[in-house]
């Protein structure tokens, strides 16, 4: 049997109370705020630029960048398709936390806008501990990184208010059981909301902006 | 233009010492020791999998696993291989570190090893910032990953010793310019050793193998 070392982690709290304040900016301004999290690659910005194509006429977006280095190769792509968009640089930090979205928040069109997407940084583990006040956390799995990810990376999912399965398009090629990925993710959070999409092909699009038009109306 | 929010990070130093006692354990034991760093499902168990079974007789591995969550998926896979393995289960931080590392060294048969594989957690960012004590840093990138990569996290491949581009069997299936990601990486590292294999299929991995052999043999 494999040894095992135990480390146990302190939790900080100042951040939750930061959340609170952005979540009560973003309700004054009625605006519905997505926090996007994932590993490296499996498709943030494509699955945002898919949506910017796919967004009702009546649903106005915003976008934080969330990066670790002071690229904007992502916030370029945003803006160049007609979006505003803030980036937040961590300085080599993992996750986005409460203070650095409120900087960030006052430098969008809070009143031009009923949806904001914030681009957490790449990752499966820092971002699950810090809420950002915004009200979904939405994580994009690909099906290229593989079936055990919700068996090897709990905390994250165990958060979720929605789940994206993206490259679905890859599944030809990559030996991904869906089933097995589907019951871990059952475990940690039964019955989470699920939209197996393409941001290549679009498939599986019109679940996930449906599901988005019906919060943003909601606010 | 898109905003910026700069946050800078402390650095921490008593672990570089820990590393340096972790160095000379191996060293002591004519053990060379590889840091395997990748993001979630790039493929890092399933390349020491194929390592395994592809490594010279004379070669003796050892591996310690690192993990985020206290299962034992990638770890119980190496002992089905017939390797020694030990887990280090970090409690949620996103990084092995040189103490962790140092508790489990003893816990591998080191006097009839003469190379140890460490499985870091799967991040792009964390690890980067901590010395194990091995001797060499390796990262496993992936095709599906995408081509931006070293753009976006640049920290970790400045620190890196070899490259390993995994997946190449994907290629014909992803839009991924291999000259746009190792312009990226030469910017960087300029020179590095770098192997493009398949875990899947076994391409590329002579290269890697004798890397691998000869390092070894010079301990």
């Amino acid at each position: 049997m494999p040894q095992r070392v135990e480390i146990v982690k302190k939790i900080m709290d100042s951040n939750d109370r930061l959340a609170q304040n952005n979540q009560a900016i973003l309700d004054q301004h009625h605006v519905y705020g997505i926090n996007l999290m994932a590993s490296p690659g499996a498709g943030k910005t494509s699955v945002i630029l898919e949506t910017i194509k796919r967004l009702p006429a009546g649903i106005k977006l915003g976008v934080i960048e969330g990066d670790t280095a002071p690229v904007t190769i992502d916030a370029d792509k945003i803006v160049a398709a007609g979006i505003p968009a803030v980036q937040i640089n961590t300085g080599g930090d993992c996750h986005l936390d409460a203070n650095m979205v409120g900087m960030a928040l006052p430098e969008l069109p809070l009143e031009e806008l009923n949806l904001i997407l914030v681009e957490n940084v790449g990752n499966l583990i820092c971002p699950a501990g810090f809420q950002l006040g915004t009200h979904a956390n939405v994580l994009i799995a690909s099906v290229p990184e593989g079936d055990d990810k919700p068996y090897k990376y709990p905390k994250i999912y165990r958060g979720l208010d929605v789940l994206i399965i993206n490259k679905i398009d890859l599944t030809p090629y990559i030996d991904f059981r869906m089933d097995y990925f589907q019951q871990g993710v059952e475990m940690l959070n039964p019955g989470l909301t699920t939209f197996a999409l393409s941001a290549k092909t679009g498939k599986g699009f019109d679940a996930w902006i449906a599901w988005l038009t019906d919060k943003v109306k909601a606010k």
